[in-house]
């Protein structure tokens, strides 16, 4: 029951978060997604492409599968913003956003309780033992507050 | 055992944001915070007012006692920055953030386990019977998205 409770509490926050990002972006313009967030910041199309890429990650990292895009981390994880590297279109990157977080929705579904508080695929046995908190919601927690991180910078591109 | 793994991760996603933002208002000096976070947006200093205040209305809202800085939500929650509102300086609000999060995390260290899923005084108690998630646990993980989400601005006042 307190499981349950928990899981609702996190993925109710990462729901809440993921609309707010889809709420930004509805009303962003292709063109106003070109636009750095703030004087020499990342620009949206860059922060798209940096959320879709992290979301994937989660994917192998909770158990979900493969990756659905790992060729975004080259330009939008390990490499800055206008690195000179070639970018994806908006269209692209909007599609994905969308498929990357239905995917994971379906995924979070679809697992129990009890399997949210099991350990994540980057945490050896013999250290979850001692770090239980080390589990699959945890995850989960990084990312709602990273997600929120960027939302609060994005929202500057509304006007 | 359930319970305690669930605390220790939403506080210490707690304590990282708060972490994060400490360090990043060391790093600004006062007239620095008197900067917009971006054109047209925030300055950093209503920002450092506005999270105290939020942080501040958490004391009341888990039975920890009544507020520090009550007067602070006319300024930075009430009224936008620039309304003409007459603001602190930044070296009272300083002072002011840091006793506000050292007070909680007092309170914090001091509640069981348990305590954290009772309900917060913002919920009814019918309600709460209903809606369990609505606990006091819950109310830090929307407080991490908050202070998440404004880190993420005032990072832009770092030079």
């Amino acid at each position: 029951m307190a499981d349950q409770i928990m899981v609702k509490m996190v993925l109710d926050a990462w729901h809440a978060k993921i609309k707010e990002a889809d709420d930004i972006f509805n009303k962003l313009t292709d063109e106003q997604l070109q636009m750095e967030v703030a004087p020499n910041r990342n620009r949206g199309i860059y922060l798209l492409g940096h959320l879709t890429a992290v979301h994937d990650g989660i994917l192998p990292l909770l158990g979900f599968g493969d990756r659905l895009y790992p060729q975004l981390d080259e330009i939008y994880i390990n490499n800055p913003d206008k690195a000179g590297t070639r970018g994806n279109s908006a269209k692209e990157l909007r599609a994905w956003w969308k498929n990357i977080n239905s995917t994971l929705a379906n995924h979070f579904s679809q697992l129990s309780p009890g399997a949210w508080f099991e350990k994540h695929n980057a945490v050896a046995e013999e250290d979850f033992i001692k770090q239980p908190h080390r589990n699959k919601l945890n995850v989960i927690i990084t990312r709602i507050t990273h997600l929120a991180s960027h939302n609060g910078q994005l929202i500057f591109l509304v006007k």
